[in-house]
């Protein structure tokens, strides 16, 4: 469907390889582009090009960074003896917001999902047991997401790091979100939910 | 809000300033950027500044045009005596979804808003004041939008292009859209459609 001038078209297309942006809003976002200046077109084109080559993963957590390490693994003030297992840089941020934790993170850059054939040694999962057994780990927090694939994925760790040491290892509360109406829960939330209440004092 | 490392913190920020983008979409736009190989992130770049700077207005109807003129303008099987007046490129690829539409178009990159400090002049208007007075023209249609603003802009139009010359100005007609329920025309739509109402034979 090219109904626009070669280069309209070609822009189009590139704003449809984002998920959730089809042809009308990518139509959209693509008029937008020209009706910036152009300097502002050409500061937006060279942060894309920065943002791809400037950030790498950081070599000891796999979190994004623009140094060898990133700012939470060289943060002296944080708890490097509590490690918290994510699946990427999404849900290290989501926790960061909540501004509680103060542990260290270890990105797997995914999970476990034989559909797509990931299996563990696409994650980093290697990585992770080299810094278990450095030492100096006290307990790490399972916080993969909860689907299928995340809950596979916190068991086979919870497995293989069983298997060489003897670290605490803990999986984020499952339960009814706050704010939420137990008339809206699912059955599986709502079991997790009464699974895991606690006595009020 | 800074949370993310600089070079993605301004990438998220440069795509916050498209419409409807707010920080979570751009956001997620941006760590789709980084999923990118880099060849895919460069070629997005280059069609950001190569959209912006080969897409030009054609010099007769202001439509996009990579040439002097546009395809339309160019094309000798159009029939050049019948203008359609649009607000913007948009309305005239609207019209042009059609297939039905045979003239030309002339974008007036605009409309008459007192309230954002557009008058005549910002706009268009001189542009086709002029190509009307090469003559030629038999029929001008306004496809101005139907909103305060844009019935304004037709009504200034109609007023100005009458006092020069005794071309036949027609306007979109207006009415229930096809496919619509009455229950939820608002008044002024059904007031319009009443009005417009046709024999059948």
């Amino acid at each position: 469907m090219k109904e626009y001038i070669a280069p309209l078209e070609k822009l189009i297309e590139q704003f449809q390889s984002f998920p959730g942006v089809g042809r009308k809003s990518a139509t959209r976002l693509a008029f937008k582009v020209l009706d910036f200046t152009e300097e502002k077109a050409q500061e937006f084109a060279e942060a894309i090009v920065e943002a791809k080559t400037k950030i790498h993963d950081c070599a000891q957590c796999f979190n994004f960074s623009s140094d060898e390490l990133c700012n939470i693994c060289t943060d002296e003030t944080r708890d490097h003896s509590i490690i918290c297992i994510v699946e990427d840089t999404k849900s290290l941020m989501a926790i960061e917001k909540v501004k509680d934790f103060n542990g260290v993170y270890h990105v797997l850059k995914g999970k476990i999902s034989p559909m797509d054939g990931i299996g563990p040694d696409q994650l980093k999962i290697q990585e992770l047991l080299d810094r278990v057994n450095e030492g100096g780990v006290k307990e790490i927090i399972l916080a993969t997401n909860s689907t299928i694939e995340g809950e596979n994925t916190a068991m086979y760790l919870t497995h293989i790091i069983k298997k060489y040491s003897d670290i605490k290892i803990t999986r984020l509360a499952y339960g009814i979100p706050v704010g939420g109406d137990l008339e809206y829960a699912d059955e599986v939330t709502l079991f997790r939910a009464l699974e895991g209440r606690r006595e009020l004092v």
